[in-house]
């Protein structure tokens, strides 16, 4: 499982002050806190705090100097990604493309140059999707657009867009359809992530219903998510779901055992 | 959701105490605490403290005095099955036939006679199922069979025989599997039962192992259990799978509203 740390977002109210004021503390503690709990990579959002690329580089170097986790650049702005791939002192996931051509065209290239991962997100220029069909067919096409323009399948992450339970209640099922679907696109199948949160948007039950969603998702072939990695229960409810698909060996410490393998601090 | 709630079983160590001394007090308490925590069916097992059907019968009548909770009869002789169908107060399950011949002639007969309810478990005389084919193959020998013999296929459940992970880990794939072609044998399926503790057998993270596989499960289509309905994070999670899968409408307070439902005192 590969887990992308969700925290260091400015639409965070600490980390929008921290960033604000230029406090170096938040962002540390974050990014250590989600790199002991076992984060692949961790996501940085400048979000609406400012929009100076100065402000995104400095959240970059604040977590690089911080741990080793590497970065996923989550930005939508292209300059604002180059920028960033320029200073990324590991292999970085930029978060990210969606299906129009124009975005096709500007970032894969990027992710090519800089040897970065790509995630890939189910939408275009009608919006977001409606149902599985949709979203397999901007699937496809990001897919191919990523091989004709040489961006290795191991680095594409296709997203399905998780839409929040409370309001679009009957997209949960499409979007684990589509999951199982973006499987077939290839062998061995792309990545496929999800930002998990947004199934519990505005919910009483917000671990719970992250974690039940994240057991069905990985169950249908996800392999990755941006989430709250400092969740126990939820990470431990992914590790538990790879370990009855038997992709853990069974151990009665196998859920420290897992962790040991990935906390790069 | 069809919970059947497994405690009131000789095999716990309260209840073969409460059994050797016709000590009632035990077994009202358990038959409460699982009514009130929304079992539809409450098992009832004698184990090994006992072989006389007396005390069968005494432990299913202390059941009936307490709650108005239907009586999952677990045994596997024929005999004490019979005699617990004649002194049942409401529609009883029977748990369980094989897919021996001899067990099928037997005991579907009996299910169709007092309008019993019946758990077909995958397993014949060559013993447990090694892979989903092996599961399937019994399962659809059970169905056939009980459709012969006159029994409406909503009152049958098949049961593809859950495996301990921590000694057979392969076989939860092979059981997921199985429960997704089970579904397929008939429009609309029949009943997919689990024993779901046998799941997290002697495993140090009982719960999350139970409440994990039960989701995986029941997104590949199981819509009954014998497990610890008492084990709030389990219902609740069997509860938010099916609310991800759209089955029951979400509202905030969604937890609260199913049990509303179910539970009967």
């Amino acid at each position: 499982m590969i887990l992308i740390g969700e925290r260091i977002n400015g639409g965070f109210k600490d980390i929008q002050r921290a960033v604000g004021k230029k406090d170096k503390t938040i962002l540390k503690k974050w990014a250590k806190r989600q790199a002991e709990a076992g984060a692949d990579y961790l996501d940085v959002n400048i979000g609406a705090v400012s929009n100076k690329v100065e402000d995104f580089l400095w959240m970059i170097e604040t977590v690089q100097e911080t741990v080793e986790t590497p970065i996923s650049i989550d930005c939508n702005k292209v300059e604002f990604i180059k920028k960033a791939l320029e200073i990324c002192q590991k292999e970085p996931l930029i978060n990210s493309t969606t299906a129009h051509d124009e975005k096709l065209e500007e970032i894969i290239p990027l992710a090519v140059k800089y040897g970065a991962s790509l995630i890939g997100v189910c939408m275009d220029e009608a919006g977001s999707p409606k149902d599985a069909n949709k979203r397999v067919e901007l699937a496809a096409k990001i897919f191919t657009a990523a091989i004709e323009k040489g961006l290795p399948p191991e680095k594409l992450f296709l997203d399905p867009v998780v839409m929040p339970l409370k309001f679009l209640q009957p997209q949960a099922s499409h979007i684990l359809e589509a999951i199982r679907q973006f499987k077939l696109l290839s062998d061995p199948p792309p990545h496929i992530v999800v930002g998990l949160s947004n199934i519990s948007s505005q919910t009483t039950e917000i671990s719970l219903i992250n974690r039940t969603f994240l057991t069905m998702a990985i169950e249908a072939g996800l392999n990755a998510a941006i989430c709250d990695v400092t969740d126990t229960d939820l990470v431990n409810a992914a590790i538990t779901t790879e370990l009855i698909q038997n992709k853990h060996i069974y151990s009665d410490s196998f859920l420290k055992a897992y962790l040991a393998t990935k906390v790069k601090t």
